[in-house]
């Protein structure tokens, strides 16, 4: 039997390829999965453990209870100066399934979806999945920033929305305000969708502006975020989404024909976590030391680090060294040096590859001193 | 801007309706939902948190582990006689989410999906919202037992897939052997996937056949199970797949790009399941008692239960007390005595309503009690 024709087209995860790769070399410094590290407060373990054992943990309501959706706006409200309610969020299980769940609420065939590039690999999958076509605007150019003028080279009249990651995931850039400011003002005039994937907003090295906090955009702004990155929380599976109150109500029913329901001890932990650890400074300091410190290491040496702002990746460019594609010099330089990258291609950007900042100072030291040999000689 | 057009019909759950009608009367009797009633064994949760207090819990791989998915392989093989091994098994946020990705791997537009009637309710959102078209058939002149000429009055050359449950929800009939092997000696010749929801697999009043345990379409067919309702663990979020390797390699990719990940602490869980508690009885028993209880109470009565052969529903004929749509039926049901129950019409069969036997003998009686008053009346 034949089958959809989408998904046959999906490769194999380079990240996995290269990860699986490297894992079989030994002494290979690992510097390709977006996974902390760091550990989430152990007080949201113990907190997890007492409340398993003295609750029942059934299904939960579609799309999270009102009070632990209540208890997101209202941090989005303190923290991202946002002015939402539990009726424009909606729980997910992690951001991913809320961008599969977004997309399915929105699209129609072949509407269009503006990615700028590099991206999040995901994001071009949950497009052709729901029967849209991803439109990659390349922004090399300009350094990785997102301009309008750009976005109107690709805009038509099918475009129903524009994804992207801020901080950016793999760009590690975070826009500036004024750079913020010039695209809502361009949102402003636009009637498609604005989803901003801001799961690294708690890793942010200058003060964080969300795309939730413009009034003058939010019928159309759609903001994605959840506790894998902040708490150190990925395997919780636990997500939630900002939307217009007028979307929210579809995107219940589309998450819970996804899902069913919510995990509900991740719920708990996740209230527990928005009251008593809305803010984990430390997670956030750790990897801006990281970033500064390989930043200046890799730009001392010539390559071209794009600006670390947020999340916790470098992008790096090495066009001063090699013309090859990226794919082949990530794996030049995992099987000469044991240093394993992810190829710029896997976001859809070749002159680059990607740093997950996923490993302490002293590692990512020796990183550099092996990527210094292998570029002289 | 225009949202989807199939999410925009997706109407609000009946049974939500009538739950949360029922939850403002006082001495409401709640048989409307399907959580179970039966708490997990402690050693469980007990498992669970020893297991996050020593362990990191990161994103699992794609589709979950290899080791959990060979445990699921050994159970199914062992317990109902299927000969499949980790590379058929696919790890899922439940089985709603092993549904919607099973559907975005298999359906392209337009295909048909025959869904037997009364069915489970999402199974029609999850066709449409993969761009496919549900094909209904009704079963109750068959008393709701699924058969090939009738299968054969629907099935044409669009048809891509079947999807039914068995055991049944809401019908809690559960197949006989000789009924199986007749559907699948039509299916052996029949170029479609047979999808079995085989989630109440574990509370079955006689001994339980798989689908998958038929090697001559074990190329068609694609199995859904998980620990809902084995072990009571609806809020943990913890289904599975079985389906053909071909299939897999791509379900994965659907489910990858769906939610990213399974949760950690719940595969935890369910590979201590499968290795300690396979088979919890007393589940079992406590619902056969009370469907067995129910069915005479209603039948004396004179209402006409499908035979309950497992699951924990009764699915219950009216027709000799009244015409009335069975929504209205429900609804007149609750005003006048507080019993609160599905109408068949969420399931597609007029007629009809479900009790979900997620309440103890005393309360059953006493519903029993009330619905004699109100035909009597």
């Amino acid at each position: 039997m034949e089958l959809n024709k989408n998904i046959l087209q999906v490769p194999y995860s380079l990240i996995r390829e290269l990860t699986e790769k490297a894992q079989k070399k030994e002494n290979a410094i690992m510097l390709t999965i977006g996974e902390p590290d760091l550990q989430p407060p152990k007080e949201l373990i113990d907190y997890g453990c007492q409340y398993a054992q003295t609750h029942a943990l059934p299904y939960t309501q579609s799309g999270g209870s009102e009070h632990l959706r209540s208890l997101v706006a209202k941090h989005y409200n303190k923290y991202y100066g946002s002015d939402i309610n539990a009726n424009n969020v909606t729980m997910h299980i992690g951001s991913m399934e809320g961008i599969s769940s977004v997309f399915r609420t929105i699209l129609n065939i072949d509407d269009e979806v503006i990615i700028p590039t590099p991206f999040f690999s995901p994001y071009e999958q949950a497009v052709k999945l729901s029967y849209g076509k991803p439109v990659f605007l390349d922004t090399r150019d300009d350094h990785l920033v997102l301009k309008p003028e750009n976005i109107e080279k690709v805009i038509t009249n099918k475009t129903k929305a524009i994804l992207f990651s801020n901080p950016g995931n793999p760009s590690g850039y975070m826009l500036k305000k004024e750079e913020m400011d010039e695209l809502v003002k361009y949102f402003e005039k636009k009637d498609i969708f604005v989803i901003a994937d801001e799961i690294y907003s708690a890793i942010s090295f200058y003060p964080f502006t969300s795309f939730a906090s413009y009034p003058s955009i939010k019928d159309k702004v759609i903001v994605l975020n959840g506790f894998s990155k902040s708490h150190s929380m990925t395997g919780w599976r636990i997500g939630y989404s900002i939307a217009p109150e007028e979307v929210r109500k579809y995107l219940v029913n589309a998450s819970f024909n996804n899902v069913g329901s919510m995990v509900s001890l991740s719920c708990a932990i996740a209230e527990y976590a928005l009251e008593n650890y809305p803010v984990i400074e430390s997670f956030r300091d750790i990897y801006k030391e990281r970033a500064f410190f390989l930043a200046k290491e890799l730009n001392d040496l010539g390559f071209d680090v794009i600006e670390p702002r947020g999340a916790f990746y470098l992008f790096v460019g090495y066009s001063k060294f090699s013309n090859e594609p990226s794919l082949d010099f990530s794996m030049r330089l995992l099987d000469n040096t044991g240093v394993a990258v992810v190829p710029g291609i896997a976001f859809g950007s070749e002159n680059y590859f990607r740093i997950a900042l996923t490993q302490d100072i002293p590692l990512l030291k020796e990183a550099a001193k092996k990527i210094k040999e292998f570029i002289t000689k």
